[in-house]
């Protein structure tokens, strides 16, 4: 007995329609970005990392774009049709997780494959917990990657680095962009990170914080939205996850280290919290309205005794890159040690996902 | 010192393009959905359980369309404008993960709160697991729910659920749009559903199976598809499980369940193995080219001695139906005990959340 099925009819109307292959990753890198719309006047492709480009249209109405060859990355882009976002639809399986902006993922693959790229190495495993935050008033999540070979019933305990998101990112931020599980198992196959637990956390003090309108926002807010996410994470996301899981409570085994929003929140636990975390890394951070009432009797000196590591790094095509600039003066001003870098790049997650591969190495060393 | 950043620069941007929210749910539980296209000439919403509707055009070229007061559920939507699917850019944090179709999602909440939404309850922790499967030659993933209380250090072991999606879905399906963990969550907080671990697989026995542009299909390839499928669950992710986490291992322990494509696996899988699993739930399952073959020497006497539940569900308005009901009647002719359900619905999740509720509390009793 034959059985023909909606899905099977699903598929026939998907075949006839013929949409075309959007992105398409050539064997040169070259990227070939494709969206039908036979109505539109002008479309642009904004591809991450890159002014946006017309893209040209055809006698169907499909507009393409293709690149130069490209270097191997995980590319964010997006469509604007007519001053209107679009995102692609046929990358349905590649959406940035993101509460503000739409925008899809293309993989452009090295040879060899990249340390944000799956490979045939061990890897950790993604664990997702809920909660709700008393602090924040709030149903919120964070996710604890432990490394290959973590096992809850053994002996051996970890140290452990709180990675945080940048304003418009949600708790996966991390992950499903920024590849942070990847990059790990990549480097402690390699030997060259120690394995570590890696704690995501959804990281705003304020509930409605980021929306496509534009969230609650506002000074007072920015402040809260500082002050709640560091009681959130000090009082409930580390005490939850030092009594769930074999992980090292000293000092010297905690980290943390943020992008963009995340960076500025990094430096506000990590530099008034000298006694919690050993190593802290700002990438890419803005947001914070003024440094000196930002950080009270900062002391460098005291600082250096108490940290292994102080990383401030930007992008130099990053607007961002004036903040950092003045925040690294200052903290030299005031005698601190750090580690401050330039690399070149906008405000991205190339350049996060690489922040991250460099600063993780020398963690817990 | 006062510091603006790239942030705020972006922030003023879009508060500036004014956009229009959507969706929109107001308090009589009708939902306004917004579309900004001024090109457009004719745009539609695809809601899901109902037919496309068209959407009204104002001055400023912002399509809308209000429903009227509608079940509290999560619905998938998407627009349609001029022939091409649209997601929405005003609701980038509720897109549906799929490899084929483009979707977002809205929750019209219920009062009191429905089992599929997060409630002030104690919460289980979804555990990703990343992997080689041997068996189809790709890198795949699978979801482990473990239930609130679940610890791996304790002693006491739990039975497990396999939970398998439809054509189209990835391994997060169940859990981003099917809402498995929050519904179990509630169903085990009110006394109705046994603590039991959840396995949410990658569902597929071939590399491309599902793509926007048709994927790698045809007769030899979907037996292809059921047959390593099967292999990977048994042979890879049903022993991994078993090792790794404190699970019950006799078959009275493990139950299977799916739904369409997942549903025919499913069946697949439970009515061959008889026994492996005591209960076997096929939510509106589709797929299946022949019955007979499929079940190579099928003997419902014998599945009545092994098998403690073996369930057959569709909704009424599923283009499915007509299968079902052929599936029931042979499985009754082979003189098989089962639960034949038939329910209002279309081919849809609200369909399958409904049926995981109620298939769920009959488990491991």
């Amino acid at each position: 007995m034959t059985t023909v099925g909606l899905l099977v009819l699903a598929i026939s109307v998907v075949a006839l329609q013929k949409p075309p292959i959007s992105p398409e990753v050539h064997p040169d890198r070259s990227v070939t970005f494709r969206l039908v719309d036979p109505g539109a006047t002008k479309v642009e492709l904004g591809l991450e990392g890159a002014d946006s480009v017309p893209m040209t249209r055809d006698g169907n109405g499909v507009w393409s774009y293709t690149t130069g060859p490209l270097a191997p990355d995980i590319y964010g882009y997006s469509f604007n049709a007519d001053g209107q976002t679009r995102l692609d639809p046929q990358n349905p399986s590649m959406v940035k997780p993101n509460l503000v902006w739409s925008g899809n993922m293309v993989l452009v693959p090295g040879d060899p494959a990249e340390p944000w790229e799956r490979q045939n190495v061990p890897h950790g495993i993604l664990h997702h917990h809920f909660y709700h935050s008393g602090v924040v008033g709030d149903d919120r999540d964070y996710f604890v990657y432990t490394p290959p070979g973590y096992k809850a019933t053994a002996r051996k305990k970890y140290p452990v680095l709180y990675l945080l998101h940048g304003y418009s990112d949600i708790a996966n931020g991390w992950t499903e962009v920024g590849k942070a599980n990847e990059i790990l198992d990549n480097l402690i196959a390699q030997g060259r990170a120690k394995p570590m637990l890696v704690v995501m956390t959804f990281g705003y003090g304020v509930p409605g914080y980021a929306s496509p309108n534009g969230g609650n926002r506002g000074p007072d807010v920015e402040k809260k939205n500082y002050d709640n996410y560091r009681e959130s994470l000090l009082k409930e996301v580390v005490p939850a996850v030092e009594s769930d899981y074999r992980v090292k409570t000293d000092k010297a085994d905690r980290a943390i280290a943020g992008l963009s929003m995340g960076g500025a929140e990094t430096l506000y636990v990590g530099l008034n919290n000298l006694d919690t975390f050993s190593y802290v890394g700002a990438f890419s951070s803005g947001g914070l309205r003024d440094i000196e009432t930002s950080f009270p009797g900062f002391d460098g000196a005291k600082a250096n005794e108490k940290l292994k590591l102080l990383w401030v790094s930007c992008g130099t095509e990053d607007g961002l890159i004036r903040f950092n600039r003045t925040l690294v003066k200052w903290l030299k001003a005031k005698n601190a040690n750090l580690q401050a870098l330039e690399t070149p790049g906008r405000h991205t997650w190339m350049v996060w996902r690489r922040n991250l591969i460099a600063f993780s190495q020398q963690l817990f060393r």
